[in-house]
């Protein structure tokens, strides 16, 4: 399955390696997990520059997208060339967006008037466009998924893996980058997160 | 201050960019935070490039030094000529390591007897070395600690910002990354862990 984490210039470096490096915890090559940018090298919010691995037309093919946050996301979402390049659907695709990176998929009618979790900046740019922001770090209806805090990252790649392999697979991957001596923890909270929220 | 995040092939991507995000949360140029690594560009323990931001001369004048884990660290601390280009000294830098990056601390000699945190697979590396291993997520002795499983890099960060800053500034940071809903109880369990290893 490919899964393409989108990254732009000034992206929240735990958005994307945390969910990258979680997703990739499940081996067999059941996933495909790519950094996804509309250029070769793209700089973090925090200064760091790294290389993308697959262009954006890999999100429009791929089983699962993922929206990461990012300083420079409300610029991007008004370029309506950029964006006119994504053609997602949440019939065939998982999509899921963080903090800011849920204001994407405002933009591209991907909430059709769910209620999101997204990070406090975002939160009043959501509630200006008339979208309902709910005080938890997750939330999710069929196919779209919304996360709040750097740290829901891991909500959100448990999510894709339970959704994709079972409940059982996304205990693994969460139980290899649980802190030492509370993996029985780390595991248990994650999953009471996301269990609602996984399609059956 | 400088702090140096060594980063080398191989690397596992939430050791070095939670940490790397968590710290950059302190603002007025209180920290300099920097990918320091032996070549320009570094490929991740996934297969992602990154560009490294100093060289290793950085880790030996900057007053926080990381040691992030990844999969060739067992190759790289035979490398006698390399290890030579690191001279640290645990009397003025903060020095920390995790899961694999505390092979590193071992053969550098920056140890001295103590017991240690760090992951399953480098326990048994350990051990047979003669290190005493711990079953939590992170101790420190001084200036110098180790922290086991990816996650664990958040209680990694927020001890290096309350040594320097106080614990009111690891506070703000972790509240900043933290889950929308859990900033409190994330905020309050990752200071629990570090309180009792705080210089005063």
């Amino acid at each position: 399955m490919d899964v393409a984490i989108l990254t732009f210039d000034g992206f929240n470096e735990i958005d994307t390696f945390l969910t990258f490096n979680i997703l990739n915890r499940i081996k067999d090559s059941k996933f495909n997990v790519k950094i996804t940018s509309p250029s070769k090298m793209i700089t973090s919010m925090n200064g760091v520059s790294i290389e993308g691995q697959r262009d954006i037309d890999f999100a429009n093919n791929a089983d699962v997208v993922l929206f990461g946050s990012g300083v420079h996301t409300r610029e991007i979402i008004k370029d309506k060339t950029f964006l006119s390049q994504l053609s997602l659907n949440a019939d065939k695709q998982l999509i899921a967006g963080q903090c800011s990176g849920v204001l994407f998929m405002a933009e591209l009618g991907l909430l059709n008037g769910l209620a999101v979790s997204t990070d406090l900046s975002s939160k009043q740019r959501l509630e200006e466009i008339g979208v309902e922001v709910l005080n938890q770090p997750f939330t999710a209806t069929g196919n779209i998924a919304t996360a709040g805090g750097c740290l829901s990252s891991q909500y959100m790649a448990a999510w894709v893996i339970a959704n994709k392999l079972g409940n059982a697979a996304a205990e693994y991957a969460m139980g290899r980058v649980a802190p030492t001596g509370e993996q029985e923890k780390t595991v248990a909270h994650c999953l009471s997160v996301i269990e609602a929220f996984i399609n059956t």
